[in-house]
């Protein structure tokens, strides 16, 4: 098991911001309802029915748990492509009792390069460019992302993240290969993550971090306050702000004007 | 010594491209010129003369020995900004009698990362990306390029590269792992470069080829065509066809118009 380090993020404004390093499924990109709407595609054209929103959360869920498994043991780098593919025929085959094809199963794996901006993602990122280098420091690899950004409209830099290290979040190695192939030191980057895990773990090796609630995550549940019994990690949207981020913000646009103010400070 | 391996391209429109890949030093952006500029100037700060064109040609000559030794011999892999002010110092102690300071080697050396985008060049991205994938496949690492780029404005999809492969072109990994990177096969990957022995090498891989000829790359003098003597393969643009190239395109949106042909056809 890996576990956060203590945070050692510098305080607020006190090393310029000069890149912005983002967490993509779920902080970037939207990924329940895509998936979710395809699932019901594919269980209306069957005539049959099935609980996609469940099936949504459960490839996800699946996807953590094998990129987390991949860090903590340092296993053989799969792409992820060949992962979400092999999480997604157990998801199927336990909804759908009639067999689903190879090919079925490769186009329905295929939405991950097809998955929604949130509504502000674009302009914020456009208008975050601005101010410092954005990339992905995704799962996401190379290849995933390339078409991911293409269909979604995301102007990076430079793609980092997983295909850099070879290992899957939240291995050190990701953020700190990541930060590395800038040129730049941890204290100079800010991590943007829906997911304050991932923060907790970036902040561990220096980075500043920025929480940016997506409360529609997963399609209305969130996440308890840590102060409720009973948390969960998984399969609920993040609401509640858990640690000491460098910036807590609605959107990326709000996280540009705060990042801008600090700027010019 | 590594050789190009046979030319083993596709023939022209047998497979669709779905990504092109760019030499980008010479090819995109103008190294010459914005040298020569800043050599001039510093010359004219210390109240003396120097060759500054030569400067420029000679730092570059020496780039393309200093990487290509390190394909060849496989020896570690160096970050290319060290690697260029280790060449910039050999090259000012030779035109400056006066010592020249760190500070000043530093600055000099950044202009890898303000070189200027031939003026077709970025029109011509944007065109071109909407047909297919744009990475550089260039010696440039990560960190030259996403400050390249946002400094010439080239809206690539991704980094490739020698950052990819750990190895400086012309070696093969380079190429094979930055087309594996997005998952395609080397014939559905068109290479595209100023330098026909970059073109050959990528051939020898199957990649389809596209040379741009850049005769304004070293300011002037062109490099003889293949049938006359003292052939001189560094320091002069090249401007004769000398191989069997996918296409031939006086510039970016001349390339744009033919791939967009094949695609259509």
């Amino acid at each position: 098991m890996i576990e956060p380090l203590p945070n050692r993020s510098p305080p607020r404004g006190a090393r310029p911001i000069q890149a912005l390093v983002f967490d993509t499924f779920g902080t970037v990109v939207d990924f329940y309802h895509p998936m979710k709407r395809q699932f019901e595609a594919f269980a209306e054209a069957r005539g049959v029915s099935c609980d996609a929103g469940k099936m949504a959360v459960d490839w996800r869920t699946a996807y953590i748990f094998s990129t987390f498994a991949q860090a903590t043991e340092e296993s053989e780098f799969r792409p992820l492509r060949e992962i979400n593919r092999d999480n997604l025929a157990v998801v199927m085959a336990a909804e759908f009792p009639a067999a689903v094809s190879a090919a079925e199963l490769d186009e329905l794996a295929g939405v991950w390069q097809r998955l929604e901006p949130w509504p502000d993602a674009v302009n914020g990122l456009q208008r975050l460019k601005r101010s410092a280098i954005i990339a992905p420091l995704s799962n996401g690899n190379f290849s995933d992302m390339v078409r991911l950004s293409r269909y979604a409209g995301l102007p990076w830099d430079v793609v980092l993240g997983a295909s850099i290290s070879g290992f899957y979040k939240p291995h050190p190695r990701t953020y700190l290969e990541s930060v590395a192939a800038l040129a730049l030191q941890p204290e100079d980057v800010c991590m943007v993550a829906a997911h304050q895990m991932d923060l907790a773990f970036a902040a561990g090796h220096g980075l500043q971090t920025a929480f940016v609630s997506r409360p529609n995550e997963f399609g209305g549940p969130v996440k308890p306050a840590e102060s409720e019994p009973n948390r969960n990690y998984i399969g609920a949207a993040e609401v509640h702000v858990e640690g000491d981020w460098t910036y807590c913000a609605s959107d990326f646009e709000d996280l540009a004007q705060q990042v801008e103010q600090d700027l010019l400070a």
